[in-house]
């Protein structure tokens, strides 16, 4: 079945831009990834931090079912423009694929549909290239369902 | 005369990699990025917040002498690593440029000598080449010698 969420990777760069179309109000979109108590659902992580606004910064993590930290993610906030823009850092700790930079744009199409772009930027090509050879786009359009099924209760 | 700092831009890449190597301690060139009293002086800018700290942030500006704000630039603190590492974002605002993402790295190469790496990261290429016909070079090379000039005294 074809994923909903694109992802568009061109030759020799180091960025990817992303794009999915969501039946939901740009308000609710926009509030998916802004409100800690709706990240935490969809994206199955507990927040340490989360701090939604400028100069804001986050730490999320998730943990096996024995306890011990499976993952971990933190960055800072550099835009925080509500039911516009995003402009945030975005690290794996103690994985290879550097910092990104992550650039979010909400549109809104209709009163009940939205656009997300999501511009990802890495420190190299080479590890930009590592990040697609995981799982990547799959686990990208299942969180991107999620969000569609979570936040459809809220309209 | 040739310029101490070294900008290499790779064709059709969207970053830069900038080094340059002082004779200062690897202490005092990372104090000259990380004190806010002595960035106002190698800056010529007026500091308005300066957290030098992981998840910290910073605003500074430059006024004309009529009082008018003339520069103004604004960032997030994604890593700070004493005398070794800052990654942070960086926005002239106002200006064409977008969000960068920078990565500075502090190496002693002596007691007495250090070397700065530079890794900037812009949106696009077009964005970075756009830097470029700025008198970038030249700007940044001039900044680094009041650096090397300031912190002397300090040694």
């Amino acid at each position: 079945m074809e994923q909903k969420t694109k992802i568009n990777a061109a030759d020799a760069t180091q960025d990817l831009l992303i794009t999915r179309e969501f039946d939901l109000p740009v308000e609710l979109l926009f509030k998916a990834h802004a409100d800690p108590e709706i990240i935490t659902q969809w994206m199955g992580t507990k927040i340490l931090k989360f701090e939604s606004k400028k100069h804001g910064s986050y730490e999320i993590e998730t943990s096996d079912p024995k306890g011990n930290v499976a993952f971990r993610a933190n960055g800072v906030i550099h835009e925080f423009i509500a039911n516009k823009k995003i402009i945030r850092t975005f690290e794996m700790e103690g994985a290879p694929f550097g910092v990104q930079l992550e650039i979010y744009e909400f549109e809104k199409l209709t009163d009940d549909t939205s656009k997300l772009t999501m511009h990802v930027i890495y420190e190299s090509v080479a590890q930009r290239d590592q990040v697609l050879k995981l799982p990547f786009a799959y686990g990208l359009n299942m969180a991107h369902n999620r969000i569609q099924e979570i936040l459809s209760k809220l309209k």
